[in-house]
Parts: structure tokens; sequence; C-alpha cells
């Protein structure tokens, strides 16, 4: 008899807040690699708040996911058996693959790790997708400059932390919002942000925002969306850059959440607002994995993450982003390294 | 006695949809040119949407009017006394001054027109800020490419009707949303856009809008705002450009109005969003003025013109352009030219 394992589907779309009711745990054989295919043993899998998107029907910049097939996410992961891919056995790979303890990938969709390198989960974190986002967002889209007043919000997020640091090293002074004191302190302690705000112990965000900011905000990065948002929007300085990367607060929403109009306020600030996604840079992932690496090497960047153990608690992982639960990033640790 | 002329001052700050009883309308002496200033009598003077704005206390992209003090506008007149201005009784000039027959400016605040090169009043719309404002807006805000879709809203007013026109020039097709018949007559048959669209008959703003623009929107230039707007957003192409220029449908709100919230529609497109005051291009007007000069010259761009007669009827025709009651630029007659 084949050997099982185990492997989460997804159950049926949810509407608003997902609940486990969304997440089938499937046991069923390990699959064979295709030609060309290697089959990976997941050591690290990634939950994502854009993932909320991929639960929807429907048109959206992330592909969705099908009903009653395995969810996806980046994975780092062990080299099981390689057929006709180019991997050996032991050799630790990236990629998309699945919330699963094992599954089969073209040797195209992978990238191998150097286990030497580095800790392989910061491959799912600051040396992966969040770091990238938040280096070409940063740069190539929010644009701080030396002196000038840098927002980000879901600060200690895994995107906004990497965020507010590299707006730090361009020389701004950094503000994060932030969902707890102890994110807080994480921010102002151990990242070096000027001010770290905890928006759930604030009434009024717009005078937290402008004490904190008393010289008004040039460059924004919006992870959150909503009420801080809008906040931010009030306090715009001339020409100030919005990088709009995510928006956590809309994703769970059963219908298109209202706001005040904001377009009015961006004639007098002549503000840009401008969305992104990572994956319009792939062709730049050389680059800012460089930086990023010699960053985080010599502890320029510092990096927190949350790890949950198991498999099967990939859902409540997943589901604790939008409670705001992690620190960094959260991932789930599905198996350990034998390497 | 000294001779009088009559004169609009603000009489009270209007909360909502401003009547009437805004405009005070005062006899009093013809004033007297101080060293450097001219004394210029109003030939045409000009409304536009922003000085709603202008109406408010507190902060504005628009100097706010003081109560009891001369309403401000650009006006076309004739120098008819120099206090050592440098000008000669019967030279035209155009510049801030009052709603009011006659006015003195300082000799710095004086453009010199010459009315053997086209109609005056075309100094106050094609030719003057409102050109300026199309011109600038596209080229630099909204950059239609040849083969791209461009929507304009207000599109028969003076701003939009020439960004329309100038987008077509770029090789754009070119959608205009107005708000009658005659208006979308105008935009199709006197302006050569691709389609108009009267949103006062449609009930399905988006609908309107997918069925004119089947590949999508990837240059906007939006003059009113709100519920037209937001199908716009629903529809930008990947790297869309949204020039933010007016937002005329919500100047009159009590409260900032609410709507959907967009921000994230903005992540799928990759869009910029960018307001933009035709002030910010004040150093390169010359570029503009010679350009838009050459092209109406020439017949390659067509303006309208809407002229209420006597400077009493002046509030009516302010309080129109919030009724869509024009067509192309707005403007009072306040006296004969007489040169």
């Amino acid at each position: 008899m084949a050997e099982t394992h185990h492997v989460y589907k997804l159950a049926k779309r949810p509407t608003g807040t997902p609940t486990e009711e969304a997440f089938d745990y499937v046991e069923e054989e390990i699959p064979e690699p295709g030609p060309g295919e290697a089959l990976v043993r997941t050591i690290y899998m990634s939950v994502d708040p854009y993932m909320r998107d991929r639960m929807r029907a429907g048109e959206s910049y992330a592909e969705p996911w099908d009903v009653g097939e395995p969810l996806k996410c980046a994975v780092v992961g062990e080299v099981v058996e390689s057929n006709g891919a180019g991997y050996e056995a032991g050799d630790v790979v990236t990629g998309e693959m699945h919330w699963a303890e094992y599954a089969t990938a073209p040797a195209s969709a992978l990238t191998q790790i150097d286990p030497d390198r580095g800790p392989l989960s910061a491959y799912l974190g600051v040396l992966g997708m969040p770091g990238n986002t938040a280096y070409f967002g940063v740069n190539e889209v929010a644009k701080p400059r030396a002196g000038e007043t840098f927002v980000v919000t879901g600060a200690a997020g895994a995107v906004g932390s990497v965020a507010g640091q590299i707006a730090k090293l361009n020389g701004a002074r950094v503000i994060g919002f932030a969902g707890s004191d102890r994110k807080v302190e994480f921010l102002e302690d151990d990242l070096g942000f000027d001010v770290g705000i905890n928006y759930k112990k604030v009434d009024d965000y717009g005078a937290a925002l402008a004490e904190a900011a008393p010289d008004g905000v040039d460059s924004y990065f919006d992870n959150v969306g909503g009420p801080i948002t809008d906040a931010v929007f009030n306090q715009l300085n001339v020409d100030a850059r919005v990088a709009v990367c995510g928006q956590i607060s809309l994703y769970n929403a059963t219908e298109v959440p209202t706001g005040p109009r904001k377009l009015l306020t961006l004639i007098q600030s002549r503000a840009t607002v401008e969305g992104f996604l990572v994956s319009d840079f792939s062709e730049r992932f050389d680059q800012s994995a460089r930086q990023l690496g010699q960053w985080v090497a010599d502890g320029t960047i510092q990096y927190r993450e949350t790890v949950t153990e198991g498999l099967e608690n990939a859902p409540e992982a997943f589901l604790g982003l939008f409670e705001g639960d992690n620190i960094g990033k959260q991932l789930v640790q599905v198996n350990e390294y034998e390497g």
C-alpha cells in the first residue's frame, strides 16, 4: 500500500470571515512526481493575508483557489525524489506548493536554497515574497526620502516590519501602526521605528498621527486600509506618495465597504496613490534577494517569525492573521528539517 | 462726486449648495489705482467650480474668500488708467481681479493680451486656466497613449472638452460623460469624441461604460467624482493613470460624502491616482499657451462658451455650473470691449 499524507483542500468558499469549515483536512496517497517533477516534503509553509482573496470566485489580483482542490502556498521543503527535475534527494527548495505534507512540482517552479546561508524559514519571509514586497513597495512606489515622514500600517507584520526598516535606511522618520503594545515595543525597541502607535488603544487615529507626524506624511505604505488610511490621507503633504500593498481590514467584508470619499484630498496634496503587486517586479528579485540577504546577514535588518507547529493547525494560523495574532512572518512548520 | 460701480462681495459662507444669499451686490466708488497699479474695466469675468471651495473657511487648495470682501476671479479687461504700471489706457489685460465692473491690480498680476490674436473671451477658457489645466492634466498626469481608452467626466465643460480633444490628438479612444443630450451631441459631433454618455439618462454607469469601453480604461481625467468615478475605477486596466482634477459632485456636500472604498481595486489594476493643480505647472504656461493658441488658430481644437450677460447675473452663472447649465466655458460679460 502506498504511503499517505495530509492535505488541506478548499471545502467551500466562505462568506465574510472564514471559519475552519472552509478547510477540508484530507488523508490521501503521497503523489508520484511526473516526468521533470520533484516530490518535495514540506518543512515550512506560508500563510498570507492575500490568500483570503484566493478563496473567492471571480476576478481578483490572485488566482482563485478551486473548491475541492489543495490549497496553494509558498513552501520551503526538501526534495525526496526527483524524476528528471535536476535535483537530488535532500536538496532544499522553495516554490509554490500545497498546504500539505508533500507536493510535487516541476523544476521550473522551484528555486534551490543553500541551507548553510541562513534559517530556511526566512525564505518565506524577509528573504521571500514579503521581503520583496517591502523592498519594491518602498523603493519603487512609496519612495521615502531622507528627512521625510513615512507611515506604514500592519507595521509589525511580515511586510510592514521590513518596509519600515527600509524606509529608515532611506533616512525617513518612520511611524508604524500596529495592534498591540507588544508589537509597538517590537517596532520601537527592536526595529528602530521612531514611533509605534497601538491603534487599538487610540480613539482618534488622526490625533495620534498628528502627534507622531507633526510635519505631515510624505510617504505611506498601506497594508490595512479603512479608517487608519482615512486619517493618513487627511495628513498627506504636497507630492506625497501612497503605496497600496494590501487592505487587510477589508478582506473579510461581505459587501464593498464604504468610507469617506478621499479624491478631493488628493487635489490639495497632489499626492500619488499607486497599487502594486510584487510579481510585477519579478525580473528584479535577484537584486532584492541579494540586498535583503546582505542586510539580514549583517544585522542591518531585523526580522521576527511566528511559527505554528503542525500542518493541522494551518487554518488557525491563517485565520489568526486577521486577528493580528502574529508578530512578523506567520509560518507553519509542517516537518523538521532533516538535512 | 466720484463715479460708482458695482461689486459682488461674499455676504456669508454658505452651507451646502449656495444660494443668492451668499452674494452681496454693492455699489461703491470706483477705486483709484495706487502707485504701480492699473485700473481695469472688466470685459469678461470667469466663474469656475473651484470657487465653491473658496467660499469655505479653513485650509483648501484654493485661498478662501473673506466675508465682506470682493469676490475674486479671472478677468479680461481694458486698462482705464495706469499709475506707473507700464500700461496705456486701452491695453487689454488678463489677471485675477474681482466680480466687479472695475478693479485695480499691480502690474505684476496682469498679462497683456493682443486683441487681434483671437476672441478675448478665450483667454478665460481654452487659452486660459481651464485650457492649461486640460493640457497639463492630460499630458503630465493622465498620459493617454495611442490606442488606449481615455475617459473624462464633466466632458462638455471648459476643462473636460479640451482634455478630451488633447487625448484624441494623442491617439486615444475618447469617452466623455456629460449631463444632457445636447452636450453629448457637442462631444460627438463637434469635438470628435468617440462616445459621449449622458449620465442622467443612464441607470447603470458601469454597464454604460463597459459598452463604450469594451477594452477597459487606461487613462481617466476626473472632474466630477462620486458614483461615475466609482464605475470607472472598477474598469481600470493594469497600469492605468487617473488624474484627479476636480470633484464637482462633492463641492456642495455639507458632510464628507461616503462611497465604496476603492483602494483594493488599485492593487488589482496597479493604477496610479494623482491629484494635480494647474498652478504647479505655471513655469510652463508659455509652452501650453503657444500650443493651445496654435491648435485653436488652426481649428485643431474646438471650443464653446456660455456667456451670461451682465455682472448682476454672475451668481446665477456660477450656481448654474453645479446644475450643469453650461456647455464649454461659462463666462460673464460685464462690459463691451470698446477697443
